[in-house]
């Protein structure tokens, strides 16, 4: 077996769900998961701290995508069309392309309290990314807080659908149909 | 010692919020608890769980207060004037009076990882809760979603700013102040 494997960290996230699903969250070992992968325990740590983190490790690119998308955005659009514009990088780069690891990641969850759990610490830790991303744009902190929630529902109740529907509709339509529905809501 | 203990509940929740700020929750111990609030660990476990629940027992109210507020409404209303009709209902039994335990909650919440995630939890639950009364309203899935995760952000950002000026503006007031903000903030 060469040193570096192509695509090591996609295998593994493959194999470790794959039996995460098939003899559960509990059950199932690192080296289980290597040899499903063909690769070492090593390279396994190399990519993650534990096995709860293959869930959830891609989740941690969120805080520096959404800075980007907020501080680049022109000066004049208000918050939520801060999010309106970003859309489609956010689509792109979280979540197209990844319908099945996504999919698979639900069912998992739902199987387990600690990682329902981690999985709300992590959406905390998201709300929280959006709220400094737009107090460092000058926004004030209440209005910060609650945009960052406001964005966290059209995100979460999209992706949702769009896992649901396993993928029929592309995600950022869902995601501009859903915000115009939460402004219907909020409007009413 | 006589068998019934008056406000013993409450004697119970102020004893433990004491220690747990003076000495920590990891090494609170319930007969601590018991001991400081002149109270048996017997009558501890008539009302609480374990020490954990002290801090969120509360909560497990907030369904059924949900779910009358909202079935009480007038059909007329859009859910979200549903949630604004209830406001002084929601404040009065959820939060008014209990500005102490609630500032002592956070304090402890944020100093355990643990609890953070327990209120995580609860949070969720109650968005839960929030959704299925207004399905049980023949609102669609989405929408009920959608409005659970709009009036818990009203409500979770003034409950924070109710705590962090002490109770200096009635939180019905602060509620209504938020709701409009969002509201605001979605249109814009």
């Amino acid at each position: 077996m060469s040193r570096w494997q192509p695509n090591a960290r996609e295998r593994l996230e493959s194999a470790a769900l794959e039996l995460f699903i098939e003899q559960g969250f509990a059950a199932t070992t690192v080296p289980q998961i290597t040899a499903h992968a063909g690769l070492t325990t090593r390279t396994f740590f190399r990519h993650f701290v534990d096995k709860r983190e293959v869930l959830f490790a891609a989740d941690d690119e969120f805080p520096a995508l959404v800075s980007q998308i907020v501080s680049q955005a022109p000066s004049s659009l208000s918050p939520v069309a801060v999010f309106e514009a970003g859309i489609d990088a956010l689509a792109a780069e979280m979540f197209e392309g990844r319908l099945e690891f996504l999919r698979a990641r639900h069912m998992v969850v739902r199987s387990d309290e600690g990682l329902a759990e981690r999985e709300l610490s992590k959406r905390a830790a998201m709300a929280d990314a959006i709220t400094r991303a737009y107090l460092d744009r000058g926004v004030d902190q209440v209005t910060a807080a609650l945009t960052a929630q406001f964005t966290m529902a059209v995100v979460g109740v999209s992706v949702g659908r769009w896992i649901g529907e396993n993928g029929a509709t592309p995600l950022p339509h869902i995601m501009r149909e859903t915000l115009q529905l939460l402004r219907a809501i909020a409007a009413d």
